[in-house]
C-alpha cells in the first residue's frame, strides 16, 4: 500500500525534449516544468506554444491546490525549430505526435540520428507496438513506449512497454524519470496492442456505445450509472481486485471459482462493434452536448472542473496513502528533501518563501481562514523537525499536541504574494512550548497574519502530558534561550479586544 | 452538476422489509438504520444476524468520518422468523438472496401474497430481468429491479429496472424512497440482462481477466494500471464523456467521429471468454493472494481501508458538489432539514449534541484539533444562520468573515462522549460580531474547549468592511442586547499565558 521512503529527487532530469506539443505533449511540458525540469519543445503546428502555455497554466492553478509543499523553480520552456534542436544535450526525448504509425516512425527515426546515443527515447502510443515505432532508428535499444494519461500533470500512471530491440537498462532507467516527477511507472510485460489500459478502458467503452446505441439509456445515464457506482471504487480497486470483495472471499482461487463462471453469461456484446451510422452519431453527438448543457458548463470549464475534482480525490487518496495517493506521498517527500533546510542559530525560524495561489481564495478575493491555519501548523511542524522530532522518537518518547491556539489575520493577503513564515519561541521547559508565528509578505514592515501556540508535550507510554527526553530536550531548550535574545513579538500574549 | 435543492426528508419511510442477510442485505439494512428506519430482516441462514450486526459496525464508522451533521437517532433492527412477519406493515421489501431465478422468483411470491397490495417489492439482482422475476408475483405491477452496489451503505447508485408488468407509478415511489437516504436513482430505459453497471464492468473485467491469463500483467499489475491511470477520473467522469474529452473537442458529433474509428482497432478479444483451467485458476489465485500479501492486510482490514478511502474521495467529491459529491450534499441537507432549530430568545445558541466518533481521534486517542475547530466553526455558521444570513443576503449585501480566533483545549474528550456547542454573543455593531463558543460534554460543569472569535461585516459590492444591513441588523444587535444579560464566560477576553 505504501512505496519505499526512497530520496527520488537526484533522479530528476535536468533537460528533456518534447516533439509535439498537443493535449498530451502540452501535459508532459506542464508536469515537468512545474518539477524544476528544463523543456525544449519542438511543435511546427501554429498556435503550438500558446496551447502549450494555456496547460501549463491549468496545471500551476491545480498544482497549487495539490500540494502545499513548496515547489522547486519552474524549469525554463524553450521552443525550437527543429528536431535536432529539441533533442541535443537533452536526457530524455518524449514523442507525443498523432497516433499515426509512418508519422511516428519517421519523427523517432529523425530524433534517434540527432540525438546522442545514450538519450532516452519514449513515445506517448496509447496503442501501437514498440517493435513497429523502433524500425529505423539509429539505437533501437533506449527507444520504449511511455504512455501517459490526460491530464498528464495530475494522473500519475507511466505505463511503460518495451520493444524487442529495447534494453532493459533503458525501461529501468526511464522509469526513475518518470517517478521524480511523481509518476507512477508500470512495465507490461508481454508487447501487445493496446497494453493494458487502453484494453481495459476500451471494452468498457464499446458496451457503452451499445447501450446508448439500443436505447437502453442516454448518454448522461450511462455516465451517472457507472460514475456514482463502481466508477467510485475505481481509484482504489482494479477490476480484479473487485470481482474477488464481490463474493466476499479471502482466497484468491476460490473467489475466482465462485465468480468466473458470471463471465460466461450473456451481458456483454461480445463480438460486434455498433455501425456509427449517421442517425447513430446524430442521436450520440446530441446526448453528448445535452449532458454538457445540463452541466451548464463550456468546455475549458469543464476541464477545470475535471482538474478540480482529479486533486479532491487525489488529496483524498492521499490522506489515506492510498493508490494514486501513494504516488503524491511520495512525490512530497522527495519535494520537501529538495527545500533548503532553516537557518541555525539564534535567528527566528524561517519557512521557504511561497507564493499565494488563486486556489487558496474565497469567493470574496480573501485567504480563507483554514489557509492561514495551514501556514502556522506547517511552521509548527518545522520547529518539531528541527529540534529533532522524527518517527522514531515519537515511537520511543512521544510529541507535542497544541492546547492553545490565537490566529490573527492584520492585513488582506492576495494571489501572487509572496509571504513567508518566521517562529520564534517563547519560552520552553519541560512540558511545555510557547510559539509565535508571523506570516511576513515580501516588501512589508508587520506580518499579515499572526499564531500564537502553546503546545503540551504527550508521552508516547502514558498518552498523557510528560518530560521531553534526550537529544530533544537539549536541542528545544537551547533554541528557546537563543530566541530570548530577541525582542519579543508586538503581539505576543494579545487577547481578543475591541479595537 | 447540481442537484435541486428539495426537501427530501419526508419521504423517508418508517419501516422496511429486508429478505436476505448478507453483504448485500446487510448493506441496505445499515444504509436505513443509519438514516432512522426501522429494519426488519428474515434471513434463514445461521449467523446472519452477526453478520449485519459487523457490517453495521463499519457503517457507523464510515458514517462518522462521512458527515459531521447530526444523524437521526438509529432505526431499529428487528429479526424475525418468517417473510410474512419481515413484509407485515413495511413501506418497501428489498430481496438481496443469492442470484438465482427459481430462488428469488420463490421469494418475491410469497412475498407478494404477505404484503399489503401497496407495498413496493424491489429485488437487488445485478442482472436477472424483472419480468422473468415478477412472475407468479400477486400485485407484480409494484415491483422492480433495485441494484446497489457494494458497500451498500457508502455507493449512491441504484440501479432501477422495471419488468412488463410495473406500474411506472411503483418505480417513482422507489426513486423518492432511495433517494430519502441519500441514493442517486438512475432507470434503466429498457429491460435488458445486465442493466447498465454489469454490462460495463464486466467488459472490462473479461479484458483484465484476458491480460492475466496471456500474461501480459499480474492481477496487481492491471489492477494498478487502471485505478493510477483512467480509473482515477472514473468517479468524476463516465466512459462515455472521457472519450469525448479525449479528443479536446466540444461538439460531441465531432468528437465521436474522431473517435469512433479506434472501437475497430483490434485491442480487445472481443469474440472470446478465457477458459477457467486449473492451470489458469491456480495462477490467478495466487496472483490475487499476493496483492493482497503485498498490502499486509487481512481481508477485514481491507474492507475497511476500501471504506476510508471511499469516504475520502467521497468528502473530496463533497467538496466540488461534483458527481457521487452532490448526492451526499442532497443528503446532507435532507438531514440538517430534520434537525431541531435553536432556542429562541436570550438563551445562548445550542448546536445539537453531538456523540464523538472514533474517528475524530488521532493516534493517542485524542481528539484532533481540526476537529474542535470545526465544531467551532460549525458554531458560528449557525449563529449567522440564525440572524438570517442566507444566499440571497450574501449575493446582495455580504457576510462576516473570521479576523481572530482564539481556541482553547481545557480536557479531554473520547469516543461516544456527548457534546454540545453553546455559543454567546459578546459583542455586536455595526461591522463587528464578537463571538464566544463553548464545547460543552454531558455532565461536565466546565468546558472542554472554547474558541473566542471576531468576525468583520464585508460588503458584497466592495469586498471590504462594511456596515450589516437591513432585518440581519436587527436581529444580531437584538440578539446582542438579549445575550448582554448573561453572565460573561470567565475565559472571555484571555490571552496565552503560562499556567
Amino acid at each position: 500500500m505504501s512505496e519505499t521512503k526512497q530520496c527520488v529527487a537526484e533522479r530528476r532530469p535536468r533537460a528533456i525534449g518534447l516533439l509535439g506539443g498537443g493535449i498530451i505533449g502540452g501535459g508532459w511540458a506542464a508536469r515537468f516544468i512545474l518539477n524544476g525540469v528544463e523543456v525544449r519543445l519542438y511543435d511546427p503546428a501554429p498556435g503550438a506554444l500558446e496551447s502549450v502555455r494555456n496547460i501549463l497554466a491549468n496545471a500551476r492553478r491545480a498544482f497549487g491546490q495539490l500540494t502545499m509543499v513548496p515547489l522547486p523553480p519552474e524549469g525554463t520552456l524553450t521552443v525550437v525549430g527543429s528536431i535536432a534542436e529539441a533533442v541535443d544535450g537533452v536526457e530524455l526525448v518524449q514523442e507525443s505526435a498523432p497516433e499515426r504509425l509512418e508519422l511516428k516512425q519517421q519523427l523517432l527515426s529523425e530524433a534517434s540520428r540527432a540525438a546522442a546515443p545514450e538519450t532516452l527515447i519514449c513515445s506517448s502510443t496509447s496503442a501501437l507496438l514498440p517493435s513497429l515505432l523502433q524500425i529505423g532508428m539509429k539505437h533501437p535499444e533506449r527507444f520504449l513506449v511511455a504512455h501517459p494519461f490526460n491530464p498528464v500533470y495530475l494522473v500519475p500512471l507511466a505505463e511503460l512497454c518495451a520493444g524487442q530491440h529495447t534494453a532493459p537498462e533503458a525501461s529501468a532507467r526511464a522509469a526513475e524519470i518518470y517517478r521524480s516527477v511523481g509518476m507512477h511507472p508500470v512495465l507490461v510485460r508481454k508487447e501487445i496492442d493496446g497494453f493494458i489500459t487502453s484494453r481495459v478502458q476500451e471494452a468498457a467503452w464499446r458496451e457503452a456505445m451499445w447501450l446508448v446505441h439500443d436505447d437502453v439509456a442516454t448518454a448522461q445515464e450511462v455516465d451517472d450509472a457507472v460514475r456514482y457506482s463502481f466508477g467510485l471504487r475505481r481509484p482504489i480497486m482494479g477490476p480484479l481486485q473487485t470481482y474477488r470483495m464481490a463474493v466476499n472471499e479471502a482466497n484468491g482461487r476460490r473467489a475466482m471459482v465462485r465468480m468466473g463462471p458470471e463471465l460466461k453469461k450473456p451481458w456483454t456484446k461480445l463480438t460486434e462493434v455498433p455501425e456509427l451510422t449517421d442517425t447513430y452519431l446524430d442521436k450520440l453527438g446530441q446526448q453528448l452536448d445535452a449532458q454538457m448543457e445540463a452541466e451548464n458548463v463550456t468546455f475549458s470549464e469543464l476541464e477545470r472542473k475535471r482538474d478540480d475534482c482529479l486533486v479532491a480525490v487525489l488529496r483524498g487518496l492521499r490522506s489515506e496513502e492510498h493508490g494514486a495517493g501513494s504516488a503524491l506521498a511520495r512525490w512530497e517527500r522527495g519535494l520537501r528533501e529538495r527545500v533548503p533546510q532553516p537557518a541555525k542559530g539564534s535567528d527566528p525560524l524561517r519557512l521557504p518563501t511561497l507564493v499565494i495561489p488563486s486556489s487558496w481564495l474565497d469567493y470574496n478575493g480573501h485567504v480563507t481562514e483554514r489557509c492561514y491555519q495551514q501556514l502556522c501548523s506547517d511552521a509548527t511542524e518545522n520547529v518539531l523537525n528541527y529540534i529533532g522530532i522524527d518517527a522514531a522518537y515519537r515511537a520511543s518518547s512521544g510529541s507535542y499536541f497544541s492546547v492553545e491556539t490565537h490566529l490573527t489575520h492584520l492585513r488582506e493577503l492576495r494571489a501572487g504574494d509572496r509571504v513567508q513564515v518566521i517562529t520564534q519561541v517563547l519560552h520552553a521547559d519541560d512540558k511545555r512550548l510557547h510559539l509565535f508565528n508571523r506570516v511576513m509578505r515580501e516588501g512589508d514592515d508587520g506580518p499579515a497574519a499572526t499564531s500564537e501556540q502553546m503546545l503540551i508535550h504527550v508521552s508516547a507510554n502514558s498518552g498523557r502530558s510528560g518530560p521531553v527526553q534526550g537529544q530533544v530536550r537539549e536541542r528545544v531548550l537551547k533554541l528557546a534561550r537563543l530566541h530570548a535574545q530577541r525582542p519579543r513579538p508586538e503581539r505576543a500574549g494579545a487577547s481578543i479586544r475591541l479595537p
